[in-house]
Parts: structure tokens; sequence; C-alpha cells
């Protein structure tokens, strides 16, 4: 079974992690959320890339979930004592890959290039994809103004509240064209437990015609997110969070949707075939077993 | 007494160093060459200055005499990894001075305000300046054809033979203005021990007409350059090494000349007035007690 994840960060990692412990490598493709790019001290930084391909190497941070195990912080802390701007922690080994990416795509390498050639070296099998290598940037309106994504999650620690979402340079940008064969010749799409607003929402958007089978995981599970800011954003917004929410907010995209076993009830209100199993992935094992539990779903469609 | 030194990498900065353990903070300028700055990996790097400035600072490596003590390199060995250029060895600390520096010339700030700015950090009370704010790049015109600085001097190990030296971008550099500032209140001016050819010549070329007691210290101890190819080009352009040879390319500037015990016969054939002493810097003491010395024999001239 040829199977196409589309992946955020930290829980779309998880889950693209279990499915990378059961499938072929060559059957599975994940398309990576490129709308939290930034530059930043003249780096390009792709936050959700980067988590995608640390977890699939086995170099992520299991504490964090982002960022890479065993990091030092000599550059950052110099750079604090410069006077620098400090507030997005960026690791020393982490920098290589900003640094490095960054010559690249000053040399006029694409980011899905830079990408491949990234995964060959930390023998990552499986493929990973940007899902664009044009700039498409998430900006976040909230009570206190447009903020760019970065600003938002991280310099303010998604403190404002959320009114609207708008992905500047959606319209132009094309999807890599690895990512479009992939999904040809899928099977099915999985929906990885990600923040549907700012990390699927804007895959979507540049691949708005998937003619197959989708399925997607509630990324909000008894009405919290495990990390991240999906559940505020829903509330914000005068939705109330829950996996209901999540899978309203596909409706009519999807084949399957998968919740947790806590949320079990709303799976009567929901227009769609569900899975109801523990979705939690706090170890490896655990993601093998959801990864597990969501394909052995698809077959059963 | 106001003095100005003239400084290149390792050796000015360890001069430069005993000059400040002696004299008061405010009497001691040291302008540093910037021909060797160059672009690597997108940062801008400024190798003498950061030298003089982590010496000074007591920062620096005290066994390479460059780079930073205490140094880390996860950043260069992940670089690696991804087979991205290695041959300029970035330690994780030293980074942060590129980064940053690099992000505040984007927005607009001179090399030498983010100097001051840096030397603040770094409690320098001593003035650094850099020779120029406009970028001048030293040229090495070689047996295998023109090579930027840092290509022939640390890519190429400084293997290929030296015809000439061109320094791209002199004649429209301008002088940075504190330094002329302090070599118009200045005593007397120093030219540490550096590479002549490649250290101070641009320096000279940036300030053409000092009108102060000049006073070099030889580079050159018995034929050979404590640190860096001095002697090697030397040899390569015909001149026999040697701290005459030194004398020989200040002549006409200088009111005094330092040499080493060793090379005491030489100064017979000099035609300054000389100072004969132990020129090696081995320790910080020894730099300290040649800055006195140097002193001595200026307040003597």
């Amino acid at each position: 079974m040829k199977i196409v994840a589309l992946a955020g960060g930290v829980g779309g990692a998880k889950l693209a992690h279990g499915l990378a412990q059961i499938l072929p490598p060559e059957d599975l493709t994940i398309i990576v959320n490129t709308g939290d790019d930034f530059e930043h001290l003249g780096l390009y930084i792709s936050p959700d890339l980067d988590t995608v391909c640390y977890t699939l190497a086995g170099l992520a941070n299991p504490e964090t979930g982002w960022g890479r195990v065993g990091e030092t912080w000599n550059t950052i802390s110099n750079i604090e004592k410069l006077g620098g701007p400090n507030w997005f922690r960026l690791g020393d080994q982490d920098i290589a890959t900003h640094l490095e990416r960054t010559r690249r795509m000053k040399e006029g390498q694409s980011l899905s290039q830079i990408t491949k050639d990234f995964c060959t070296a930390w023998e990552i099998k499986q493929t990973i994809l940007p899902m664009s290598d044009s700039p498409v940037r998430t900006m976040v309106d909230t009570d206190e103004g447009e903020l760019a994504f970065q600003e938002y999650f991280v310099h303010r620690h998604c403190e404002p509240r959320v009114k609207n979402f708008r992905f500047e340079g959606i319209e132009a940008a094309q999807p890599t064209s690895g990512a479009l064969d992939a999904l040809l010749s899928a099977d099915a799409v999985i929906i990885c437990p990600s923040n549907p607003w700012v990390s699927v929402d804007p895959i979507l958007k540049i691949f708005p015609e998937i003619k197959k089978p989708m399925i997607a995981i509630s990324p909000i599970i008894g009405g919290k997110t495990v990390k991240g800011p999906a559940a505020k954003m829903y509330a914000e917004l005068g939705i109330e969070p829950s996996a209901l929410a999540v899978e309203k907010h596909y409706r009519g995209l999807l084949s399957g949707f998968v919740l947790d076993t806590i949320d079990e009830e709303l799976s009567k209100q929901m227009s769609v075939k569900t899975l109801v199993t523990n979705t939690l992935m706090n170890d490896y094992t655990d993601r093998a077993r959801l990864a597990q539990d969501v394909l052995n779903f698809i077959r059963s469609l």
C-alpha cells in the first residue's frame, strides 16, 4: 500500500515515524508544510521539514520533539551576549542545517533538491518533500495585528488571540513535482495529527484536488492538543475545540477519521467512518502501533 | 603616551595585548587589517578583527592564537556531514560573532559600529577599529592564478607560489573616522609584528600620510616567521626573508625598528635606530615585556 502522509511539525513527524517503521521506504512519501518557514539571522529555517527529517533520521530530541538530540547551545548563547536576537532557540547542530541550506539556496538549488540531499546524508530512506519550492508564509491575524507565524508562535508564545490566517504566496506557489507524482500513485493519503489551521490547511491549498481516499487523525484529544496551539485557535475562532471540530474542518475531503478512545462519544456525530483508538504517541512503540491501526483502518474502508 | 597600533592577526594581536596590559585603555587604539575579510557560508567573517578582539577580551584560544578558547565544533562537523564546505574551521562560539555581525550589517550598521558594540559586550576597554568600513579584499597573485586571500591562506594552505598582491577596493575605501582621529592625537604609531605584505600594507595604503613617529617590530626572527607565510612570501618574491628585509620594506616610513637578539648583526645595515630585544611572545608575560621594551624605545627616540 503506497501512502502519502501530510505533516506539520511534532505530531505529524511522530506518526510519519510510526509509518516509516512499518511501510517499505519506497511506499511512504511525506509532504511537509513549509508555511512556517522563515528567515532569521540570515538563515533559511524550515521548522516542520527539519522536525520531520530529524525524527525519521533518529536525530530528533525525544524530550522536546523538535531540534536535535544531544544538542549544544554555544552559538545562541554567544549571540545573546552580543545583544542579538535569542528568542528562536537555534542549537549548534541545527544551525549547520540552516547554514548549509541557506548556502545552497543562494546557489540556486531548490528546497526539495536540498531536502533530498540532506535526507541522503542523514540516511533517511523514505521520501520527504516540502509542499512547494515556492515561498509560502503563514500570517496570523490576531487582536494585536497580523504576525508572521514564528513571531506569533515562538516569539509571542501564541499569546495574541487568533482571528484569521493568511498564506502569503500560496496562489503563486507550485506544488513540488515529486509530491504530485507521489499523490498520483498513492493508495491513500493520511492527514497526520498536525494543526489543521496552520500545518495542514496550507498543504491542502497547494494540493486542492487529491483524488485518493483520505483519512485524518485528530490532533485534539479530550478537547486539548498534545502540543501546539490548535485547541487555543479553535476556541479563539469561536469553535469548541474537539475531535469533532477537526472532523468538521476536513468535512467533504475525508473517507475516514481517527479519534482517541477518550472522545469515542463524538464519533456518533461524524459524517465519515471512524476508527476509535489510542492516538497518544508517548514513545516509538506508540507511534508504530497507531500507524498500524491507521493502515488497518484504511484497508477496511 | 598615546599609541596607535597597526595590527593583522595573531602576532599583531599578541603585541596589542601586551600594550593593553601596560597602557591606560584610553591611550591605546588598535587599527586592524580588514583585507582578509570574506564571506563564507553567507557569513561576513573578519579574521584579524576577531583575533584582536578575542585576544584582548581574553577569549582567544591560547594554543592556536586564533579562534575562541573552550571552542566546540558541532556546527562545522554537521555541515561536513551534509557535504558543505568545511575548509574554514568555524567554531560554534565563533559562528555567533559572524551571524550577529552579518545580521547587523544587513541592517545597515557599519563594521566599526558593530566592532564597538561587540567590544563593549566583551568588556574590551581599548579602542579596536577596522581600518575601513568599506570592503577591501586582498587578492594573491600566484603561479596558479589570482586567489582570494582566505582561498590562498586557509583553503590552499599558502601552497601556491606568490607573485604579487592586489587590494581590491582599496582606492575607494575610506579610512574609519575614529582611526583618523586616533592617529591625529597619537604620540607614536606601532607597526605590530604582522605580515608586511598582507596585514600591514593594506592599512598603510588606507592611511598613506601618518605624520607621527612610527616604529615597526619585525615579524621575521632568524629568517622565519612564528606563524604565517611572511617568510615564504619574501622568498617567493626573490627577497631573502630577514628582519632586514622587513626594515627595507618600511624604509622611509620609520623612526625606529625592533628586531630580535638572534638578528642583532642585521641592525648594522639598517637605516633607522634599532632596538634589539627578545621579540618572541610565548606567553602573556612575554607580550607585556616586549610592549614595555617597545614603549621605552619610543620614549628614547
